[in-house]
């Protein structure tokens, strides 16, 4: 069922001679299927197409661009173990978070089937005339939001399902009224391959026009590249790598017309635990955070990868049960061969700084692509010093930070690059002591958790992901909820507009 | 009263040795006060100074802030006659302008002072916990809007108070808790100086930290290019050139911490008139768009710099009482020579293209810096071929298109620029064939007036003043408008907050 082609609008073509092959990590070989790479002749009718069919897509109802996200909910479904196959073969993820993130990915696509269902989100604003006012008369005047154009979507690595070909980014985008070209992630082509089939399977069913969806494969970064340089594409969606993220940034900002890009990209997500939280409750923290650093082998963009102390009596304890506690895990398979040897590299990077040292790590024979968690430290003073030690070590590995009081903790967060999250574990003793640390998170996150943890990321309208650069490319915006369809929309105002020619969402 | 110095935070200073003098373009004399450039170190300074303030700044209630805009307000009314007469001698524009664009000044704080006198602009919204939610439970969410940081404001050449000083950037951003940082337009820096005493005296009535506000001058580009590099500025407004904001969009976009730049730049704002429009009140659209393109010399954003006719056998005759009509307005001055000469310039430039003629077009002698208006026409053919007529010529100037169908209408439209307005003047009997132009206009313009002229720009929330590229360098916000505030801020998530530790916004 897989062709190993791209789908250009609703065709599928593979016209190019350059192909790539998707990696099955647990049994470290290779999956039959050869992806072949889009040409330049097949981007370019890929951008043409949406361009036409924007032209019809942006007018159609609500209701029927909601028609459209529930078919291809209800495709993605019908895919059922095929779908699940492809998807943990090409990823090393077990079935159950399969399931788990295809049940978010319906979620996705029905909430934003339900918001667009009628016309409120538009943010609609009506200021009426007042024909009498003096010196001059008000017109009337009337404001709503409008799709972008044609959206480019890079699929991450990291989630081949709700942040891939029919995730958030192309959810939110179709239901804006934007067509959407996908650049699949080479290293799960097969699986965005399916996802793509069902949602052209879904257009047709709903009559869509031909053109408002295409799925893109490549290995390198020339495809996206001409993609983001195409002056008929409108806006950018990316989850990865800050490098990646940031090179698709600098080409779309250079542009004669220049157009956004939301790239959520690298975050470390401190997390700050008090000395009275350590003396109350050590060993459930632990215990807590030790899960969440190996969560899917820690790799979610908000994996807590720095934890923040200030050194008190039984900080050195808490540090060593952490450290047992996670290296107690069963390691688990990383994405891919590639993402297990930088994870290697990365984490030993880290622990052989100046003043940092291992505390814990899985030692021992472990399986090719499987991830070692560790657990390193390093007093505030050596990671004050060294920008080496601020970097993400992708994977289950996590960097406790001794600070010797809580002037160098504050200094330590404002010396933070912007990150998603920030994370605070305290006790109520604490509460009149912690503005400091608010007021400094603040200025360096998205998102600010009490007593939890970051990873575990809602769908729902107070959802934030996205913080200061470089967590984001742009924090005025989130990847995730109902709000993340407001990056690809922008306002237009009617003056004096007479009731027939103004849009649905603001007639009279 | 005017010293020529910089207010760097509360104090005046001048250590460096570069300056210049402004303009009287009436009497085409220079002013006689010399105004010093500010020095790399007094740059810094202010940056450093806003940083600092920004920490309490971003935590005071609304109604302090609300305080404060009220008594910037109330202190630019008591410079009285002084702010007059320096704005007349600064800019050329008559003392009715000056009271006129005072008034709107004083508005537009006066309506950021009563938005954000409570917390509701935050666009505040909670999700509360489902504890026994399965499989997992949802905890509490809350979302609200924060300040980016201290922010620097561009002032226009065009809008000495509105947009300049103490104008909509300024308003909105110190409305947001962002301190601002103003770069003084060298053609208006005794102006400049004037509204921002009114500013610190403001500020320290109401008790605000020294460093909230500062006002920097310099003619050329460095003092603007070391400001939008400094790492503590967090984002740029900008009214002015396409070259002026595209230079400070490339230097903000290539920092190792890219920052948003909001410049409202060129625009020619296409009218359309329909046949059936010029058949039924020709003289009645002659006499409106020859006001529309004389007001204030052109000098506006807004300003119709190009109609689009689709041709019938009235059409000459309308172009034809068009161009009598603007060439009977009495000629005015424009704001500075440069301006002037860059106007004789380019319409120069615009009226000798291929197919282009001039049909009107004020003769004989003029005063100095006075603008003779103008009117050319040319086939839509030849506009259609010509990206050089496309360009925006800033002043009492505007080129007929006449288009041989409608079908070309449609194309010139698709070919502009993205615009800050579009218009449309036409008769009922046209509106079952005006989807084409609406729709091609959605595309190209942030603002579509119907049967009214694009030059009055209301200040209210269904307001959009920008559009796509290069009418802005970022579409999805507005300069105008309470909505403006927007451009200020970032959301953050607060998760399973205790009550007492939450932004005020957000508390139970």
């Amino acid at each position: 069922m897989i062709t190993g082609k791209n789908y250009i609008g609703n065709t599928l073509k593979a016209s190019g001679n350059v192909t790539h092959k998707t990696v099955n990590p647990k049994l470290n070989i290779e999956n039959p299927t050869p992806f072949y790479e889009a040409t330049a002749e097949e981007v370019d009718e890929a951008v043409q197409l949406a361009w036409s069919a924007f032209k019809t897509y942006r007018r159609i109802s609500g209701e029927k661009r909601a028609a459209f996200l529930n078919a291809i909910a209800d495709e993605i479904l019908a895919l059922d173990q095929e779908l699940l196959d492809v998807y943990t073969t090409e990823s090393g993820l077990p079935e159950g978070r399969a399931i788990g993130e295809r049940g978010r990915t319906i979620f996705q696509l029905r909430s934003f089937a339900e918001l667009v269902a009628n016309e409120d989100w538009r943010e609609n604003t009506i200021d009426e005339a007042i024909p009498d006012r003096t010196p001059l008369p008000k017109d009337d005047l009337r404001r709503t939001l409008i799709p972008l154009g044609p959206v480019v979507v890079f699929a991450a690595s990291n989630f081949p399902l709700a942040f891939s070909t029919a995730g958030g980014d192309t959810a939110s985008a179709l239901a804006s009224g934007c067509p959407v070209i996908v650049k699949a992630h080479a290293m799960h082509s097969g699986t965005a391959e399916l996802v793509a089939s069902a949602i052209i399977k879904a257009a047709e069913k709903t009559g869509m026009t031909n053109g408002i969806f295409s799925n893109i494969m490549g290995r390198g970064r020339t495809v996206g590249t001409t993609l983001v340089k195409h002056t008929k594409i409108k806006a950018v969606g990316f989850t990865g790598s800050i490098s990646g993220g940031r090179a698709l940034f600098d080409v779309a900002s250079q542009r004669e017309e220049p157009i956004p890009v939301f790239a959520e990209m690298g975050s470390i997500n401190p997390v700050i635990i008090t000395s009275k939280a350590i003396e109350n409750r050590s060993e459930a923290i632990a215990t807590t955070y030790a899960g969440s650093i190996t969560l899917g082998a820690g790799q979610f963009c908000t994996n807590p990868g720095l934890i923040l102390t200030v050194e008190g009596d039984k900080t050195q304890q808490f540090i060593k049960d952490l450290a047992e506690k996670t290296v107690a895990i069963n390691p688990q398979c990383m994405l891919h061969p590639n993402i297990k040897s930088g994870f290697v590299e990365n984490s030993n990077s880290v622990s052989s700084q100046t003043g940092a040292k291992v505390v814990g790590k899985v030692e021992g024979a472990i399986e090719a692509n499987y991830a070692a968690s560790q657990i390193a430290s390093v007093m505030g003073k050596d990671f004050l010093a060294n920008p080496k030690l601020h970097q993400e070590v992708f994977g289950p590995f996590s960097l406790v930070v001794r600070a010797e009081n809580e002037d160098e903790l504050i200094q330590i967060i404002n010396g933070l690059e912007g990150q998603l999250t920030g994370t605070i574990i305290a006790e109520e003793e604490d509460y009149a002591n912690l503005h400091d640390v608010i007021d400094a998170l603040e200025n360096r996150v998205g998102r600010i958790i009490f007593n939890g943890v970051p990873t575990g990321v809602e769908v729902c309208p107070s959802m934030q992901h996205g913080g200061p650069y470089p967590a984001s490319t742009d924090s005025r915006f989130t990847a995730v909820g109902t709000n993340s369809i407001k990056r690809w929309v922008r306002p237009v105002s009617y003056q004096s507009f007479p009731n027939e020619l103004l849009p649905t969402a603001l007639k009279r």
